[in-house]
């Protein structure tokens, strides 16, 4: 009789709605659950009985990953691992997500606390847009903006995660009439100029209400191909996926790719833009199998037994 | 008997001179010479004679590391592996470096190929100001404006190796009433808006005819310090070390470190501006030091029999 492969659980932890999902293979979910991210006891509450309940049907949690929304404690050396750093999220600051698991179901299994955009780059290396590639950025645009990079199967970890949303870039508004940045804490930052919200209060309506040929996207493109061209210059990626609500404008990928080549100028000699900027092809799926595939590896990582 | 330590070989392979050295220790040279960088066969010359003659008086070389003027094919996978890239420097582009030294020395020890930063980087780590450091970036401003980041012992490679010169930045010559980017490629980058050469041009004379309350070094810190917020984001280092002949300038750093204050408005929680962005101690050593060290890693590497 084959032992059953380890059951794996996953939180992809958003800052509008955490996703749960147990699994034996990070692709085939056995078991997943949504809702909105609110008072973060209760969230963790729903989380914790969630897969209690998971572990009642499918049987003992062997790992499990969390993608979280940001900034976080992702340095299992550091006295605030596990936990959500300053964030404006009513609640959230100092609140430990993996304290609140443990105290919850237990110390018996690892747990792999990671950024969201790590659980996605991850995933879209492993069976998406970046497959067979050993440099991978990945730069997700909606509420914030966020990045990872994964070089040769390792994620960039420094004294914390990266934090590309606050990239100093150049004003591009003048240029359009307009003078917004809704960052509070810097004068320019990619975050304060490209994001979701910052597109919102500059045109005066969501970005999915503007039409394809507004203004609003050539703008956003021309941020957004900046962000690139820094990304290239800090980190040499093989590609960057970009990903996020934003990103999902028709067109705008094609946009960014032209100011992109216009900005770079031939400097590096780069692949086609059709293969260094890129969609996920993953899409919503990332956040999750990407939260799977840290407990996936977690778990190889315990099982390698050290030799003497 | 006691057998000799290996004779390691060091390169700083500067794009103004060539630093060759033959050491047991790389904080004790046995032997070293310096001469211009000029013509690339000529140069190498030079070099394979000094290894030559040194290995006559000091034994046979273990191995040999290379810190080089950049871009430079630094990937061992890489078909322009060991090579100088596209680069304004007389006769350099595509000149391969490995393989003059392989060529005159023979292909009896193993070749570090990596950037001068790199190597520069590695230094101040195990000897300088970033002893006990985790994450440590460096950047160096001089003729051109390169950057090299340590992570846990690793140095950050991906498609090829960072080029921080060629982050975009804002103006900020318009408040001085300047408008000045010499960078052929991009509209206003780093190295454009902030490197030696720029900083000449701007105001027509050198660098170090400026007296220290001129205005340049307050527009300079201005740049210098975009700069390191955009590393912070991207890397998220334990602390910058400034190196190269501009940061010398007295003051300087000082004036650097409160445009960093005042740019990143306390967004992260970082160390004291006087822990986190420094001067290099080993300053002219750093180089030749670090390319021995690429030296004894090789080797270190090498001499890891694989289990079975």
């Amino acid at each position: 009789m084959e032992t059953p492969p380890p059951l794996l659980a996953g939180i992809e932890a958003g800052g509008t709605k955490y996703v749960c999902s147990v699994a034996h293979d990070p692709r085939e979910p056995l078991l997943e659950t949504r809702f909105p991210t609110g008072d973060p006891g209760e969230t963790l509450a729903q989380a914790v009985n969630f897969f209690r309940e998971a572990a009642a049907t499918h049987g003992p949690i062997a790992a499990m990953g969390i993608g979280t929304f940001g900034p976080a404690g992702i340095d299992p050396n550091a006295t605030d691992y596990g936990t959500i750093l300053t964030t404006p999220k009513q609640g959230w600051t100092g609140y430990g997500v993996v304290a609140s698991i443990r105290g919850g179901l237990g110390n018996g299994f690892p747990i792999a606390f990671e950024t969201d955009v790590n659980a996605a780059v991850l995933a879209e290396s492993a069976y998406g847009a970046a497959r067979g590639k050993r440099h991978v950025a990945y730069i997700t645009i909606g509420t914030g903006i966020g990045g990872g990079f994964l070089t040769d199967g390792r994620l960039l970890h420094g004294r914390m995660h990266p934090e590309i949303g606050h990239l100093l870039v150049p004003d591009l508004d003048a240029a359009y009439g307009k003078a917004l940045n809704i960052c509070p804490f810097h004068a320019s930052c990619l975050e304060g100029r490209a994001s979701g919200p910052a597109i919102a209060a500059r045109w005066g309506v969501p970005g999915h209400e503007l039409p394809d040929d507004h203004p609003a996207w050539e703008l956003e493109a021309k941020y957004l191909a900046v962000g690139c061209v820094n990304l290239t210059s800090a980190w040499s990626p093989d590609l960057i996926i970009l990903g996020g609500g934003v990103s999902q404008k028709r067109g705008l990928i094609e946009r960014v790719r032209r100011e992109f080549t216009a900005l770079t100028g031939n400097y590096w000699s780069l692949p086609d833009p059709e293969d260094y900027l890129r969609l996920p092809e993953l899409d919503q799926q990332a956040g999750i199998v990407g939260s799977l595939l840290l407990a996936q590896q977690m778990l190889a990582r315990q099982l390698v037994t050290p030799i003497g």
